[in-house]
Formats: structure tokens, C-alpha cells, sequence
């Protein structure tokens, strides 16, 4: 077996000749992709049959929980969704090779910013079988290698879903070996992690622990979020029933997920307090009015309620004990809403709608890399741009920059429509 | 003296404030900057002349080399360009409030990614009293806070510009207090590395080892670049004299930049190899053939010299050594030019012209925040943009997304023109 080093070495090689594949042969490996998946969707039955018999055991013994179960279990309809999945992913525009800024700096001497894959990406998953095909798919419309590593539950399916998707890319020239690569063990993630001469970039897909490990365990970028602390605040102005539908739908509609509602923040003089909340608590909601802390994200039919005296205290409360990921003002009053959306820090502010809409496929991306609760790079659902950065080229004819330190030559610096 | 964490405290509360500034209203603050500091530039100068004083023993005993010295004494040219600078950045285009995507996702629901600036940057710089006033400027122009490390031997000097900068801006209201805030202590470095709560980027100014120490020593995203081992490729078809002309000017225009070339890729077959070396010989280059490692950044009127087999053996050594800086081939051939700006993994790429244009100010950004070697948020020559990020703003009239996920509803994605 080789090791994680061995692996990371191949990928990142591989990561310098991906950079040369075009739109077209990117495409064709989609394409190719999906079909073999479709071929060989018994293969990958029989291995999730092994995975889920083992996972089954775990169940029984208190290992594992029902949920995780469930997510680890491939059907015909999961399998027809993440094979779709792949056809879409090689629907949307390249990513890579756009030009975003074309400039004369003076006579002959031309820059371009060009759009390019960031690397290798380091991802490390929890027991969804679906995500390996998803993630592989996006490393190759974006051109970037990718090494892989899924829960131990979910090995033979991983395993099986990779060698298929490998072994249909092998029949095309152009891709190089190496590119989309899967690791299998604990020991892997910790060599990953510190892994910062060969991966660029990691993205965790899992819980909040799991994120919050590896945030704290290593020097390579993260995208992701480990929290999912939304807040809506109900100002005076509000309209009842539109506070009425759109809680209930930010805490009932998916629990669990990153975007639901964990605080709601009510304005002191918002009438219809007590039917508000009333009516949260008939869809089945616990409602805490003294939190053990503000920081708290429930995944669960729970709310905690805070009354403010305004706008700014709302803000303020955000600011201070938020994630940073999605938060709604439910106001009539546009100063208000202005106010809230310019200086509540995160990366959704919303204005009278569901936090539940914080999500790529919502925003109409396509395809969803993940939610960033982070301040550079990539901010809130992130798609497929997320995962690529660029590089600047500059063609000339001998230009030398002695030129225009000497005053000889001067720069034109005029853009060039693209 | 306030502790580091209660001016990251304050710094935090009044980067959210700072969201809120106005174009005109940053523009004004930036004007009055530089009319304080041309007022009162007999203050800095007497400062600094305290700085140098004891600067001047430290260079007697040997503690500190005459170009720090020097790079520390401010005269009136350099005041003169530093408060241009500031007048400069007044008139760029507003970074923050720029609408990325505009994008109706259904009837009366608006999706808008909007600029926004990243909160609190951490600037840590060597012996150069400007960047204190072209950090502030930069900082007020992208509405960030900020929290200045500067060298021990420039303390009076950056004491005094930037009280000044502050009496400026106390006197217009909606400057935010703490915005620009400055530590002077080694101790505050490695409490600045640690405060990820508070600082959500780093940028360092100043040599390698600085960066380096940076970089191992935080959590916080970073800004910048080590290492600058720039290459030029002289391929089988370049022109001599275009040759022999971009190398001089990479190598000897500032030996110790950045975007210096430090090593040089010579084809196998091109002609004029002997001559080439010679004439860069001649200009007092030394010329290392087997140097120690390729690694190395020389900084200096020093050359490493590799003969290549081909335009891959180029890309393959610069790939393996490069610090992903500048690189240049230079060549008639233009299928080897397009390879190797493809596939070079580097900030920037170039075809005939001298490395020695990777700089902001060359590129035409109006500023530089610095140059980064980065696969994620900003690559190469940094402008203004790079010290912003983006939010998604949401606004509409109730929707929920319990409808479109029962079908009741479905999303439009219509892109609206900006």
C-alpha cells in the first residue's frame, strides 16, 4: 500500500497536467463517468450491502446512530439523483481558463488575469456515499486532484464508486493518473492535515466536531463552517403572519441542517409576541427563554428566545454570539432592514425571507461545494468557482522594467473590453 | 497601557461600524489624513529623527544593517510620496458596497452578492515608517480595522503618524473609534497570531524569516509570500538580444526584490548560451552552476544556472523549486509559450518580458497590500480588492423554502444586469 506522502506526491503531480485539460475532454469525462456509474450500479449495490450489514451491527451495539445508517444506504433513487448529479456538473460553464481582466499596460506588453484550479483538495467526509461522485465531479470540471477520505462505514462503497470513476477516465488519454485519489485510515487524515507542501485546500464535509478538528489541526486553508448559529430578529414593524410562516419554516422545515434558526431575537414592543411564539410552540418547538449560552446550535426542535430593545441591539447580539452564517430581519421598515443587512456580519443577510434559503442549489449555483462561514477566499454557499483562484499572464516583446524606472517608457494601463 | 486582547476587542466593535461608512464619507477622512500629516510633518520628522539617533548606535554595534537604517529615515521626498499615496487611494474606486450578482431566484425574491470589507486586518511590518500611513489609508478606503506591528526601531515614528492620523479622523463623526489601532511589543506579535477571534487576516511586510514565522505560527489566514524564487526559461528559439536584455533588467534592475530572478532554465540547444552568460557576467552577476539547492532565493547580484532538455523540463524544475512567484520563458515558439503559461503553477506567467513587472503598481492597481503566493482568496500583485470579501443579500416578502421543496413553488434563476 502506499503511503498518504506517496499519494499526495502522485496527486500533485497530476494536479500541474489537470491544469491543461480543456472544457471539451472534461466534459467527455463527466459523461463517461456517469455512464459507468450507471453500468455498474449493482457493483456499488453489493458493496453497500457489505457496508450496511457491518454498519447494521454497529447500530445494534450503540455505535453508530439510526441517522447515520440511513445516510450511508444507497437506493436506485439516491443512485439516479447522484448520477444526475454528474450530468448537471457537466452542463455548467468551465470554470477555469476565463479571462477576468485583460489589460494594456503599454504598447505590446499585455495582462491578463485568467482563472485556474487551486491544486490538489484535500476532503474528508462522513458516511455519504453520494459525496465521493459529487466531490469527483467537481475536481474535474475545476481541474483539481483531489484525495478523498469518507467514513470508515462507508469503505467498500467509497472504494468501489472511485475505481469505477477511475477506470471509466482511464479509457481517455488526457487525464492524468492520479488525479482523483482516496485514502482510507485515521493515521491518512492526520498525515493530510499537515500535508501543506502537497494540498491546498481541505473541505470537510460533516458534523461540527469534525470541522472544528480539523480547523484547529491544521495550516492548510479550510473551507467550511463548523457552526450554524442563525438568528432572526422580529423588529416592532414586523407583519405577524409573514413572522408566523417564515420562523416556523427557518425551524421546522430541516431541523438539523447548518441554515435552520437557532435564536430568535424579538423586538420589546413586537405585538404579537405571545401568538408568535404560540404559534412556534404548536409545531412542536421547545422554546428557551434563558439559554445555558447564545452560542448554542440546537439541530433540533428548539429555540432560544431573546427580547431587544432595537435594531442595534439585535446586531449587536449577532455579532457577538452568531456563526457568521445566515440571519433574517423580518421588519417593515426598510431603515431598519438596510441597517441590519449592512452591519450584521455574516455571510447571509436576509430581509423578510426564511434563513433556510442559504444554500447553493437555492442561489442557483448548480452545484454546491460546501457553506464557508470564512472571510477570504470563498463566503456562503460556494460553487464550483470556489474552487479555482487565478493566475496573472503577461506576454510582451523584450519589455524591461528599467524602462520605467528610467522614465524612458511609461505605462498606458488601459483595459481591454473582454 | 491596554492589553493586546482589549484593542482586538475594540478593534472588532469598530470594524463593524466601519461596515457602514460611506464612500464620500472614507474619501473625506482620507483627505483630512494627508493635510494632518503634511501639517504636522515636522512632528514625524522630529520623531524620526529620535528613531535614528538610537538606530545609529545599533548599527555601530552591528545589531542593524545600514539598508534597515536606511529604509527607516524619512526626508522630504519620501514624506512628499507617502502623503500622495494617501491622496491616491482617495481617489480609487470604492472597493466595498460593489454588486457582484444580481439574480431574481423567484417572483419578489432578490439575490444580491455585494462587496463587503473582510473586519480586522493584522499588519506586522519591518523598519518602514510609510507603510504605517499606506496600511491606514488602505484600511479607511476598504472600510477594515486594523492593528499595526511595526519595528522597535521606528516606534516614535509610527507613534507619531499614526496619533496624527487619529486627531484627523476624531474629528469627523461616523469614524468609528479603534478603528486604526497600533501594538508595539514582540509580546503583542504573538498575541496578534493567536487572536483568531478577533483578526481575520494577516498581512505581513517585511523579509522572509518574518513571513515564514508567521505563517507556521497562526491560524489566521495570511497574506503574503515568503519566498520569491523567481526563473526565467530561455527556450531553443529565443532571441538573443531580447534575451540577454530581459535577464540583465530581472536580475540586476533591484537584486534584492521579490520578482528578482534567482534562477535561470537554458535549453539544451540554444545557440547563444555561452554569450548570454557572459553578458550577464559582465554586468557583475556571479554565476552559480551547481549551486547548494535550487531552493534557494539569493537576493542578490547571484544567478543559479540549470541547462534543460525542453520546455517540460523547465515546467517540471520550476514546479519541484519555485515558490509559485514570477516566472518567465522567453521563446519564439509560441505552442511553448502557451504550455508553459499553462502549466507553470505560478502567481504569475509571462512570455518574453522581465519578472521584475510582478508589482501592483506595474499591473495598475492604484495600491499595493502586498504580493501573495497563495492558492486561495489573492494571488500574485494584491490591489485594494484583496481586502475585501462578499456577502449575500436576500430580501423578500415572505417566501419560505417549505414550497419549493414541496413543488408549490419553483425557482426562476433569472440573472438580473447589473
Amino acid at each position: 500500500m502506499e503511503s498518504f506522502i506517496d499519494i499526495a506526491k502522485l496527486a500533485k503531480k497530476a494536479s500541474v497536467k489537470a491544469q491543461g485539460l480543456s472544457g471539451i475532454i472534461k466534459d467527455k469525462g463527466l459523461i463517461a463517468v456517469a455512464d459507468a456509474l450507471d453500468k455498474n450500479k449493482n457493483k456499488i449495490f453489493e458493496a453497500n450491502k457489505k457496508d450496511l450489514e457491518f454498519a447494521k451491527e454497529l447500530v445494534e451495539n450503540g455505535e453508530l446512530t439510526k441517522s447515520t445508517y440511513n445516510r450511508l444506504k444507497l437506493d436506485e433513487n439516491k443512485m439516479r439523483d447522484m448520477i444526475q448529479g454528474i450530468r448537471d456538473i457537466s452542463k455548467l460553464d468551465d470554470p477555469v481558463n476565463k479571462v477576468l481582466l485583460k489589460r494594456e499596460l503599454d504598447d505590446g506588453l499585455i495582462l491578463q488575469k485568467v482563472s485556474c484550479p487551486i491544486g490538489v483538495l484535500g476532503i474528508i467526509f462522513e458516511a455519504r456515499p453520494d459525496v465521493i461522485s459529487q466531490i469527483s465531479a467537481l475536481a474535474i470540471k475545476s481541474s483539481n486532484a483531489v484525495i478523498l477520505k469518507g467514513g470508515k462505514e462507508s469503505k467498500n462503497t467509497n472504494k468501489t464508486i472511485l475505481d469505477i470513476i477511475n477506470e471509466a477516465l482511464s479509457h481517455i488519454n488526457e487525464f492524468p493518473q492520479g488525479m482523483l485519489n482516496q485514502v482510507y485510515t485515521r493515521d491518512d487524515v492526520g498525515e493530510m492535515l499537515k500535508a501543506d507542501k502537497y494540498i491546498d485546500l481541505i473541505i470537510p464535509r460533516g458534523g461540527n466536531s469534525l470541522v472544528k478538528f480539523i480547523k484547529e489541526n491544521t495550516k492548510i486553508p479550510v473551507l467550511g463552517h463548523a457552526d450554524g448559529i442563525c438568528h432572526i430578529f422580529v423588529d416592532e414593524s414586523a407583519d405577524f403572519d409573514l413572522a408566523k410562516r417564515v420562523v416556523i419554516d427557518s425551524k421546522t422545515q430541516y431541523p438539523s441542517a447548518c441554515n435552520t434558526v437557532e435564536t430568535l431575537l424579538i423586538h420589546k414592543d413586537f405585538a404579537n409576541a405571545k401568538e408568535l411564539i404560540k404559534s412556534i410552540e404548536d409545531m412542536g418547538v421547545e422554546i428557551i427563554f434563558t439559554p445555558e449560552t447564545w452560542h448554542k446550535e440546537y439541530s433540533d426542535l428548539k429555540l432560544a428566545v431573546k427580547y431587544v430593545d432595537d435594531v442595534n441591539a439585535a446586531i449587536e447580539h449577532i455579532n457577538e454570539y452568531g456563526s457568521g452564517h445566515t440571519e433574517s430581519i423580518l421588519t417593515e421598515n426598510k431603515e431598519n432592514a438596510e441597517q441590519f443587512m449592512n452591519l450584521v456580519d455574516s455571510a447571509g443577510v436576509y430581509h423578510n425571507v426564511s434563513t433556510r434559503f442559504a444554500d447553493g442549489f437555492r442561489y442557483g449555483f448548480g452545484a454546491e461545494v460546501g457553506i464557508s462561514t470564512n472571510k477570504t477566499h470563498a463566503r456562503g454557499p460556494v460553487g464550483i468557482d470556489g474552487l479555482v483562484i487565478y493566475k496573472y499572464k503577461l506576454v510582451g516583446n523584450g519589455q524591461i522594467v528599467n524602462d520605467y524606472a528610467t522614465g524612458i517608457k511609461h505605462f498606458k494601463h488601459k483595459d481591454i473590453s473582454i
